[in-house]
This record gives C-alpha cells, sequence and structure tokens, in this order.
C-alpha cells in the first residue's frame, strides 16, 4: 500500500473532470447566458442542452441546499433513508444521540454502496462486500483482513452537510455550503404549529417527469394557467385572481376572509402572512431568498385541500380547530409543501437528465392517525395528486415545444408571472456567481 | 418586459448551437467525405456516426422538401394532424379558405405544444398551458392576461413552407426553400388520374426501423436483391431484370405488354413513361431531379399489386378500367408511392437518430369505398406490407454489419446497383453543396 | 466502379476515427494514469467514462487473445456460431478441414451481416441481401449480378487470428496478435484430461450486469468477499483463507489433504499445482503473462463443486476417479473456467459499455452424457450459478458507489487483495503500453 492518494479529499466526480466541459463549451454558456432578455423566457438551450445541464448540476445542485425527506421518516436511532442527486448516493440517519447525520454511503474500501435498499433499520454500517463496518456517525470501527497499520480514523465515511427544521431534513453537497440559519429562522416558527416531527406518512408517490427541472419550478411560480388546469385547485384558493382581473367581489370575499381569520388566528397564535389575491412574491434573487413559507386563507367554506374542502383528517400539530387556512413552504432549487389543519403535502425535485426530473409526492397525517379509522387514501390523495399530474402532463408538453428549431423567447405576463421571471432572475444569477468564480 | 429579444427569428435549434459541431468535427467530415470512391459503398461512418447525422439533418432534412402527408387526412376546415422532424413537431391544417398550411406546433409565449394529439379537429388553435388563442392561420387573435402594450401581430405562429400537389402535401424547413415549381410540373400530370384528392386512408402501419435513412433508400434504389428477398414482388414486376439478365423471352414479353397498354391507355389518356425492364433512372445529382414519376405496365394478368394480382378495391380516381399498370412516385429524401388501379400505398421516411428511421406507411382506396363491402385489409394489404418488412429486416442486418470495424466500401454492381450509386452522388452533392456555404 | 479505395484495408472502426477522442481526451486519460497510486483501488473515471472505455476497447479489447466459446458447439464443417465483440460481428466456422476459423461476419460487397443468427450449419456463406457467396474459409465464390471484371480474389471475407486449444476456441481482432503459443504451452498439458474436445454445452446463460468489465475482474480476483457472500463456495475450497488468518487447523487440513491427492493423481497421470490456501497469483504483468491453470484439492469431502459436493454427472474427458480435486483456468481479459470431474463451468466476458458487461456462463459435461438419465439442472447448476450471480450483485452494487463524487481510491489488503492489485497492474500496463505507441 502506497502513500495516500492525493486525490483522497472529497472532489467532483473524476468522471466529470475527465469529460469536462471545455473552454470552447463554457464559451457556449457564456454566449447562452448573454442571449437572455429579461422579461421574457428562456433560450431553448436551457432546458436541454447537455452542457447547460452539467453546469446546473455543479453550480446549482450540488451547491444549494436541498430538501431530503421528513424527520419523521427516521424516528429512531439506526433508521435511515438514501437520498439520490445525481451520481451520488446519500444516506441520512439518526444517529444514538437523536440526530440526523448525512453521509456519502459509499464504502471507504473499494467504493461499494453500503445500504442497497432506499430505506431501513441498521445497528452498524456494515458494507456488503467486505464487511467493512462503520458507527452510525460513519466513523471506521473494523476492517478485518486489513492490514494492521491502517489508520482507521482516515477511513470514515464522507459526511454531508445537514439540517433538520421542524422535521425537514436539509443536505448540502457543497464543500462550503452557504449559512442554513437565515432559512432556518424564517421557517421555523412558521412550521412549528404543523408538527412535522409528530407527523407520519401516510402515501408517497415518485414521478418520472419528462421535462427540465426548471420547467417545473416556471409551472410552479405562476397561477396563469390555473383557471383552465386545476379545476380542483381553484375552488380552495386565490392565487389565480391577479391585478388585472380581481375583481369587486373576489376583492371583498378575500378582504372578508382574511379579517375573520385573522381573529381567531390570533387567539391561536397563529398569524396570516399572505392577505391578498395572488401568489406571493418568491423567490428573490437580489436578497438571495431561495426559501419562504406563509399562512393564507383558503375561500370561505374551504377547510382543508381536499376534493369538497371538508378535513380528511384528525387535526396535525398544535392545531384546536379547522379553520387555520393553508401553510406554504418552498425552498430552492427543490421543495414545496402546502398543508392544511389536517394533512400536509410535501413535494421534492430531483434532476434526472436535461429533460426529465424525478419528483416524489407525500401525504403526511398526524403520526397518531391510523388509516381506515381516521383517514382514507382515496379522501386524503384526490385534491393534490390530481393538481400534480395536470402540472406534470403541462411540463412535459412544454418540454416537447421548447426543443422545437422554431421554439424562441416569449413574454412574461406583468401580472401574472412575476414569480416566474423572479426563478429565472435567481436561476442566472445562481449560474453567473458561481461561473465567475 | 424588455425590448423583443434578437434572437426571436426562426432558426436553427440553440441547442444545436451549443453543441455545434467543432471545426475539428468539420474536418472529420470533410476528410471522410474525401474517402469516398466513385463507384464503391460509402465509408461506415456515414451510416452510424452522431455528427455525420446531425449534418444530415441540418443540410439534407432541414433543406428540401419533405413529405408530410396526404390532403385527404384533412378534409374540412379545421382538420389538422402533425409531422414530427428532428426535434420539431410541425401542425398541417386546413384553413377556412381551404388551402393547407404548415405552422410550427409551439406557442409563442413560452413554447408550449398547442396540439398534443397526432391529429384532430379544432376551430381555433389554443395553447393548453395559458390559453393562447391563435386563428387557423397562426395569427394570435387573443392572450388574456397579458399586458396591454403587447403587440399580437409579432406573435403569430411561425409558418413553414407548404406545397400541395394532387393531394400530396410537400413541406420545407428551409428559411429559402428550394424552388418547388419543378416537382409539382412534373408530378401533377401523372398523379390527377389516380385521385388522390378523392381518397381515403384505408389503414396506416409505423414502423421504428434500426438502420440509418440512406441505408433505407440505397434498398429501394435497386432490385439486385428482388430476386430471393421479395417473392411476391418479382411476381407483378419487371425491375428485376437487367442488362446483364433480361433474357429474350422477357424482352418479348415486355414488349408485348407495353405494346398492348399503350393502345389503351393512349385511349385513356394515359401514357407509358417507363418501357424498359429495369428500375427507371433516380435519382439525377447533376440535374438537381429529387422527383419522379412514371407509368408502367405490370406483368400480363396483374392488374393490382395485390397478392394474387387481382383487384382488391373499387377503382380509384380518373380510372375506367382495371389495366392502368402501376404508378411509381419518389421523392428525396422521404417519399415514394406505389399505385394500382384500385388502390394505393404510400412509404415516408423520417430520420429518428444515426441508425433509426421512423417508416410510416399507408395503403389508400378511393373515398366511396366501405371496409368490409367494398375492400378487406387482409387482401388489400399483405403485398406491401410483406415486401416493406422484408425490405426493413435487410436493412436492419446491412445497419448491423456496418458498424463493424471490418467493414470496407465494396463495388457497385454497374447493372443493377446504378440507382444506389445515383442516390449517393445525390446525397454527396447535397452535403457537400451545403458545407461550402 | 473507381479503383479499389484506399482504405479497402481492415482498419479500427471509421466511426471511431470521425468520432476520435481528441488531444484533450489523451490528456484526460494522461492525468488520469497520473492520479493512480499503487496498492489503493482506481479513480472512478476508468469505471464509467466514455473516453476510458473507448480506450480500453482499442487497447485491450482488440488487441488481447478473447474466449470466443467451445470447440465442442461446433463439431461438425458447416457448423458456425457468432460472437459480438463491441461493434463487431465475428464468424466462428468449423471448415472441411476440420479447423475453426473466424471471420469478419461482413459482406465484402455492401457490409451486410452474412448470418443473422447466433448459431446455425451452413454448407456455403452466403450473403442474405444479394446472394454473394462465400466458401466456409471466407473465399468469394459466386457474385451474380456484378461486372466481370471483378477479381473475387480481392474479396475474400476479412479473417481475424484464430487458435484452438484442447476445445477452447481463441480470437484476437489485434492486426498483429501477440503470441498465442505460450498459451499454449501453459495451458494445453493441464486442459487435456478435462476432455473439452468431448464436451456438450448442458446450458448456458446469458447475464447483462451493470458494472465496468474490471469491476468484475477484481471480484473475481479475490476471497476477501467469499466468507459472507458465497456460503456455498467456501464449503468447497480453501481460497478465502489467507496468510493473516489461516489457522493451524486449516493449515493441516489442507496440508493432508494435498498429501492425499498426489498420491492418487500422480498415479493417474494428474498433478497438484497449487498446494496452499488462498488464490494462486494471477495475472502477473511484469512477465505478461495473462493465461494460468492450475490443478488444487477440494476440501475433504468434496468430489464436485455441487451444492452437496457429490458429483453431479458422469466423468469427464480421460478422468477414472471422481477425486481429481479443481482444474481452473483463467485468461485475461475475458475468461475463467472451473472444472471438476464430472462437470466444468466456464465464464466469458465481453464489454458492453462504461458501465455493462455481457456474461456468459456454460455448464458443459461430457457428451455422451444425457440429460434427465446421466445429470440433472437442477443439480447441476445451482453451485456455479449462485455463486456467479451473487458476484454480479456486488458488482452492480460497487458501480453504483464508485459512481459517486464522494467515491475515493481505498487501500488494498496485502493479504487478501494481491491479485486484485496484480490485476490492475496488468491492466495500467496493457492501458500504458499501447498509449504510448
Amino acid at each position: 500500500m502506497g502513500p495516500i492518494p492525493e486525490n483522497r479529499v472529497v472532489s467532483l466526480n473524476p468522471l466529470a473532470k475527465l469529460s469536462r466541459k471545455t473552454n470552447q463549451m463554457q464559451t457556449g454558456l457564456d454566449s447562452l447566458l448573454a442571449r437572455v432578455q429579461p422579461g421574457w423566457s428562456l433560450p431553448g438551450a436551457f432546458y436541454n442542452d447537455a452542457a447547460v445541464y452539467q453546469s446546473d448540476l455543479e453550480q446549482v445542485w450540488r451547491r444549494g441546499w436541498l430538501f431530503a425527506g421528513h424527520a419523521c421518516e427516521i424516528p429512531r436511532a439506526g433508521d435511515y433513508f438514501t437520498l439520490e442527486v445525481d451520481t451520488d448516493s446519500i444516506l441520512l440517519v439518526r444517529t444514538e444521540n437523536g440526530e440526523v447525520h448525512a453521509l456519502h454511503n459509499v464504502c471507504r474500501h473499494r467504493g461499494s454502496l453500503i445500504c442497497g435498499s432506499p430505506s431501513g433499520h441498521v445497528r452498524r454500517l456494515v458494507c456488503p462486500y467486505h464487511q467493512w463496518t462503520y458507527a452510525l456517525d460513519g466513523q471506521l470501527l473494523a476492517c478485518r483482513g486489513m492490514q494492521e497499520d491502517l489508520d482507521k480514523s482516515q477511513f470514515a465515511l464522507h459526511r454531508v452537510a445537514a439540517h433538520e427544521v421542524e422535521g425537514f431534513i436539509f443536505i448540502s453537497l457543497a464543500a462550503t455550503p452557504a449559512p442554513f440559519e437565515p432559512a432556518r429562522e424564517t421557517l421555523a416558527p412558521l412550521l412549528r404549529p404543523q408538527g412535522f416531527r409528530r407527523a407520519k406518512v401516510a402515501r408517497a408517490v415518485d414521478y418520472l417527469v419528462q421535462a427540465n427541472w426548471k420547467l417545473v419550478w416556471e409551472n410552479n411560480r405562476e397561477c396563469y394557467h390555473c383557471n383552465v388546469n386545476h379545476p380542483q385547485y381553484i375552488k380552495a384558493n386565490f392565487d389565480h385572481f391577479n391585478a388585472d382581473d380581481t375583481t369587486a367581489r373576489v376583492r371583498d370575499e378575500m378582504k372578508a376572509v382574511v379579517a375573520r381569520s385573522e381573529e381567531k388566528w390570533a387567539a391561536a397564535g397563529l398569524a396570516a402572512t399572505h392577505k391578498q389575491a395572488g401568489m406571493t412574491c418568491f423567490p428573490d434573487a437580489e436578497r438571495n431568498i431561495w426559501f419562504s413559507a406563509n399562512r393564507t386563507p383558503l375561500v370561505d367554506g374551504w377547510e382543508s385541500e381536499s376534493m369538497d374542502g371538508q378535513s380528511v383528517a384528525p387535526l396535525m400539530g398544535d392545531y384546536q380547530a379547522n379553520d387555520v387556512g393553508t401553510l406554504r413552504v418552498r425552498t430552492l432549487p427543490n421543495f414545496w409543501n402546502h398543508s392544511s389543519c389536517d394533512h400536509a403535502v410535501s413535494t421534492r425535485l430531483l434532476p434526472a437528465g436535461p429533460q426529465r426530473t424525478a419528483i416524489r409526492v407525500w401525504w403526511l397525517v398526524d403520526e397518531k392517525a391510523v388509516e381506515g379509522r381516521d383517514y382514507d387514501l382515496q379522501k386524503l390523495m384526490p385534491f393534490w395528486q390530481l393538481t400534480s399530474e395536470q402540472d406534470w402532463q403541462i411540463c412535459e408538453r412544454q418540454q416537447r415545444g421548447v426543443n422545437s428549431s422554431a421554439y424562441t423567447p416569449g413574454p412574461y405576463s406583468i401580472f401574472k408571472e412575476y414569480n416566474v421571471e423572479g426563478f429565472v432572475r435567481w436561476y442566472l444569477k445562481s449560474v453567473n456567481a458561481t461561473s465567475k468564480t
């Protein structure tokens, strides 16, 4: 065994290095960026080019904070689940002291995956190839058959930065991640009453959507498309009304419901943080805001985002009444959540190719709720399953169109697509900032 | 919304631009072209290299006139079908004034496909994403939710050049297409009596053939392979006899049948335009002839290209008798048609990768013919279904062979493969002419 | 027909030439090679990078001697099977004089595959496209329809170097293959008693393993993983004991069984050539040893590598008794065989992509053995089917891990992974030696 190789430190995938984008490609990216016009949609290459996708992986997905999953999925020490980001498999495991650790799921011996299943429970992390054995925090405990002088302390599993905030687990693959505290400070107080730590997953559904991840976000950032595409969603919400089409009747209705809500909510320690029609502004590239949450009223008569507006499960968290409106959370680049008094729906994106996004949608209820007795999947799921799948179809149709040689950027509506433009600004800033370094 | 971006004009796919072939690749293509020897088959890279395929797309498929489909498939205003060429989706739609228009099926707002199904009927073209609404000729009529100052006249759907000739629809993706009139002048008089405008599609079958599109054409351009591979076809036709193997008996038989035909046909206003055994010469690279049609007799006793030579449907078009021989049409790079007195068979090629061709074969009969009463698919289809599928298998086997490192160009038969050599000359001229620009 | 094109001689795939690795890529490979540290596993790019894979194809797979199959699969003149190596299809055919010839399965006319099925029997090799007809040794006999002056002697099928040694067929795609004689001299005497020429294939199973071919070899070159992963294999063998964990009991047992065997075997003309626990040393990069065979005892009470150690078929070859231990053969880059007194198991690897290996495993018995009467697949197959499939799973899990950006080379055990290091040295020498030329 020779000296420790220099490239032992964690770095970008050697594969990526070998086939790294040439100067020519970088020139291609730069000239592509130069063609972007404010107020207009992006040139098509942003949605299908392999070099842009690699750049997105490196500059967005390997730098930002990614939603990994729910803390309630791994309640006991030794519980784990895996997260697959690009070529990496990351192990989210609860250690004996109750913390959630994120570790690269890759043995330090010859690189085998350690945990082959997507979730499970272990006492130690034992590589199935030659049984190198690690503690739950990644320390190498044993490696039978190796030479005596091997210094075990040098062979812990590689760590990944991780934070839990009120039951949501985030990780960052960056060598030096951006500070997480601003996000925690904003999100924690709003999340707390929903009781995500005391939740359980009623069901999760995986989708492989044939669209670039940015198309999925752009779809998420406007309700211009809601009127015709989301018949369920628009019954419960005020998002699809904007400055150009909020009638006096709608404005009065919204005002009344906000007033009514604020009174009740103040008593319960809750606050309405979004009080108008239309979507809240997010993200904010200039102020570097990639996280946001707000509570807002539902339409009169709707206590839950269900097909008929009625509750479909027992109250969650600290809630004492059904009338708590809806709590909304979103973090870039890969997460949003819509919560009602009785259930919550989380959506996680992961990049799966220039024209593919792997999406998981979770339905959560209180941990004490029993299926069949307290809730029924047939009633719990349709509202967001329909709405989500309507969006995936839209995104796939758009992907096929932007691939055309005839696609040219089009203008955004200043009334209805301000958040799409905001997302694009955030994206371009992320890519530009890092491409300069 | 900023100023209109400069790249609003239709141009090549931005994707293609970003990953555009480097000078190195161009050098590769040039040195490949330099290795071609007249009279010998092409080097293998022409049939499997990704850079050659991209070059073919740009220099052949995005410049020439492509057969799109039959006018009889969209008889009424608002009827449409889509055509997928490389990354582009093109909408063929009949407008209120009865013309066929070709439009890029891509919304000018954020690029969604407008029509998701391969065919249908609409009153207006409404984008399913945000309901931007276009007239059948592509003019933007409405875009609810956009700012008032948006100039709708700037946002019509992008047009594609289109021509209909006697029921055949052709399009060109070129910014400045080659003149179509020479093709119309040649084809129209020959096509007219077949009555393609008054035809209907009895059945269409789609194939995905694992072979480069040029192998499919080379196969089409000789009957050297017919003797053993096409037992049905050679019973009805004289194509497989050439200068080296046309016996006196065959020559006499051909002469007799031509003489007999000319007499009858003259009375009916038809003319035999190919009077010998062997295939007619096509294409003609030097004279830039990419279109051709001819009428030629069938073997004595064959009135239709069916399994037993008997008619399998009512007479088509202007025909008054069964004995009209066979009408043959072919246009490069993607179409051929074989018509008998009672039915017609069209074949359309579309490129689907360096080693893949998407092929559709249509069987057409008179529009008034009723399935079950006037014709039976079991009798209508086998002759050309068998012959076509025999060819697809040949092409797939050849593709696997030319992929071998041991494949080296072989010599063409001067008796039997003159049209293969002609096709290769046409192809090389197309590629060379444009690569100089 | 013009003059014979210059590129008529067999050369590398023109495709490969057109898209040939740029200087940049070569630089990438060189810098990758420079990062390798003796005693540590290879950087990840060796197992997933497309440029490394192309380099492996050219420098290992198109230069070395590849196991093609068994002579007993083509006993009669005109019997053939095909072998697919990368893009090439090679025809292994027995000629009238009883020799095995290897020919490129590619017609010299327009490149069609000649034999489309994986095996069969023919009198002549007739191309299905235009019936060019070749003798079994590849000479062009007839090409109806071609011009008279075609010199048939110039159009024989391209030959591939081939050798048969005691029933094993090897080929080399190299223009100037390395000498085969050293391998024959080593292997022939050891193979002879097993009687592979008088064997028959009881069953062959094909696998497509999602792992780079080198991971499959590295797995094959150590028994460090056997204890936990191969419960069947370790009952029969001594391989998994090494210098660090061979107890006195094991040493004594091994010594006893060797002594007992040597006595019997000497009488039968056999010799034990590997007499200790642990695996025999192979390969030997420094001495250029890519072939090896040895006979070694099985554990006391095991006469065959079967589930219970009992024979599962009649004696093979020259054997007169069950107690002949096990004969092991391996040749780089693609073959190993484990033989017992009564049956033999061959494993052949073929590269199928940077992260894919096509593997065939054959079970052979004496040619006179009759299924159902003399052997039963349910008893014959499980020992090596289980052991093989356990390994494929290990390799696929390791592939996923080495793809991670967090994978970094790890140290080899000097006790247990000396042959893995030997394999890596052999591989690097193969790649380096040729990259200098």
